[in-house]
């Protein structure tokens, strides 16, 4: 059963008890609100929605619709939920869940959020409907709706990187705040001193952080106070939008605000992607004027020009976390452990000690 | 109605007459071996289980599952089908198709074949049994039994490139012959003379040459026959595999066997990528040394290093034809035209006239 700290339910089997009329009660509105909001109509107050939902998930009130859905025969369908089809990280990540899932007699089927929460909602509410066996969210941003819906489907489901778990939701980590933590000495080991870091974040749906970006930064901070910081120059820019686009950007402005670094850590190969076209553009060489990081290695790392230094999380045995977690769910278990998968620095020729000449 | 040049059956309402009875006495098997068929059981012997399809769209018969499922109501999702997540030119045509049909009230559920005619198949039959409103089979390869599942089950279909089609199945098609043929022609009218073309078929499931790669290679003869191939010389490896691994493979293959070439043409942009790096790695510059030609005009050429002359197949273009169609047929409109998108050129950094002194 899920832990809720404020459960106001009897244990034992709640969804054959809870009622509608029970959420209804609970949270002062009447039945045909409630229903509303599980059939996601749009004349609900935001506030009220809010409500409902977050005694669904107290009581553990599994709606009829999903609870005949249960009944009925499930897909042999893994729902997979990526942030960017664009980048290869996230297609590599679909890419390998589909071979093992094959493996066991599942098929995927893919759907990208933009980074949007709403998109986040919609694709599980889709997903719900198609009675998928389970669903991976290869997420980098969450959205708090999304997961009660899912929690109240009683849907297995696995996060990438989440705080949150509950009966049949878990999550698979990978040590990304270790993994940036091993960019930024890789840099310092190689004497650097004036580091660059180009981040990513998504502004514009005004949603917070990005765990996955925040532990980025948390092991990017960690690595220079260990060295001790007051050594070292560092400077931050964060840019919207397409990932390689805003690297070039980033870059751009960095020279034109004629910063100095010598090594630019990418906050991911995409990002790092652009930050090598912006430094080439400027007549820069890599590595021998700038070092660059990148973050994820994907396939693009080997292919170029220099091959790329980046930070491998694991894709093959994120997958199969992923997958174990989900089928152990299928299969009636619950709380399960939750994998953090370690990530580690693979050195391509993008990197080198700095030369004798400053940058700028 | 279809136009199948073999009909035996009556005109009219076909699918209201004809019944399973009809399918098992033409096809001369038993009931349960078209239901085995209908259901992909597999003790159904595959010389029948073809005699069976075909018969099938022959009569135009709409089995009961499907008819049924048309009777439901359709759910609001468009079913993608795309060869390969890890080419950006699929992830680019699937973002622009979920874009765009987001704007209509329709969600994309994507899934890939990994050039498997099989995971076609697959697919296919799970997004009918899911009732997805319509398919677009944006896919380098088809298989025929795909299309004789999609024939019978009447669910609007829309495909890249290929050569059949039928009542509620069209096709979009990019000018790619003539896009080969540009790339070509402005390789010659640099004057290179001495052409490389690297091809990545995907050889290992034993299928018939890809529609797409053909169509290519067509152009590709088609510029050289009009400049008088007698003074061209040209050099084709086709090497199966990952593509941008495939490319570097070849280029390392066509330097150990010392071919003279100042100019590479790749199949897709991926293929470019791996071609470049196996230049670069061996110390040629591009396009001082070689010219580097890509297909497909995906997001990296911008930010490859040089970036990436390419031919531009229209990306958002295509996704609204294909949208539009598929809404046409969802409407319950039948045999479309088929439009033909142009390709153009893109000219960017990689490529400029040979240098005076031959390559090796």
């Amino acid at each position: 059963m899920a832990s809720t700290p404020n459960r106001q339910a009897p244990k034992g089997k709640q969804s054959e008890r809870i009622k509608i009329q029970d959420v209804a009660r609970l949270a002062q509105v009447s039945l045909s609100t409630v229903s509303g909001v599980l059939n996601d109509k749009e004349n609900v107050r935001p506030e009220t929605r809010q409500r409902v939902l977050e005694v669904i998930a107290q009581l553990g009130y599994t709606p009829n619709l999903f609870a005949s859905n249960l009944a009925r025969r499930r897909t042999k369908i893994i729902g997979i939920i990526v942030s960017d089809l664009m980048n290869p990280f996230f297609a590599e990540i679909a890419r390998a869940l589909d071979n093992q899932a094959r493996q066991h007699g599942y098929e995927t089927f893919l759907t990208s959020t933009n980074f949007h929460p709403e998109q986040q909602c919609a694709a599980v509410r889709q997903m719900l409907s198609l009675r998928v066996a389970g669903i991976a969210m290869m997420t980098s941003e969450n959205d708090p709706e999304a997961f009660f819906i899912l929690k109240a489907s009683g849907t297995p489901t696995v996060y990438l990187d989440n705080d949150h778990s509950a009966q049949h939701i878990g999550t698979v980590r990978v040590d990304k705040r270790h993994g940036m933590y091993l960019a930024v000495q890789h840099l310092l080991q190689l004497g650097h001193r004036q580091i660059l870091l180009v981040k990513n974040s998504q502004q514009d749906a005004a949603v917070p952080p990005m765990h996955s970006h925040m532990e980025r930064q948390i092991g990017f901070e960690e690595a220079l106070r260990e060295f001790n910081s007051r050594e070292t120059d560092v400077h931050i820019i964060d840019e919207p939008g397409e990932p390689a686009a805003a690297g070039l950007r980033a870059v751009e402005m960095a020279l034109k605000q004629q910063y100095h670094f010598t090594a630019v850590v990418a906050i991911n190969d995409l990002v790092a992607l652009g930050v090598l076209r912006g430094l080439q553009a400027a007549g820069k060489a890599i590595p021998q004027d700038v070092s660059v990081v990148g973050f994820d290695d994907t396939y693009l790392c080997r292919f170029l020009h220099p091959p790329l230094t980046s930070v491998a999380t694991p894709r093959e045995d994120l997958a199969k976390s992923v997958l174990q977690t989900l089928f152990a769910y299928i299969d009636g278990d619950d709380l399960l452990p939750e994998p953090m998968l370690a990530a580690r620095i693979v050195v391509r020729e993008s990197t080198a000690g700095p030369s004798k000449v400053a940058l700028l």
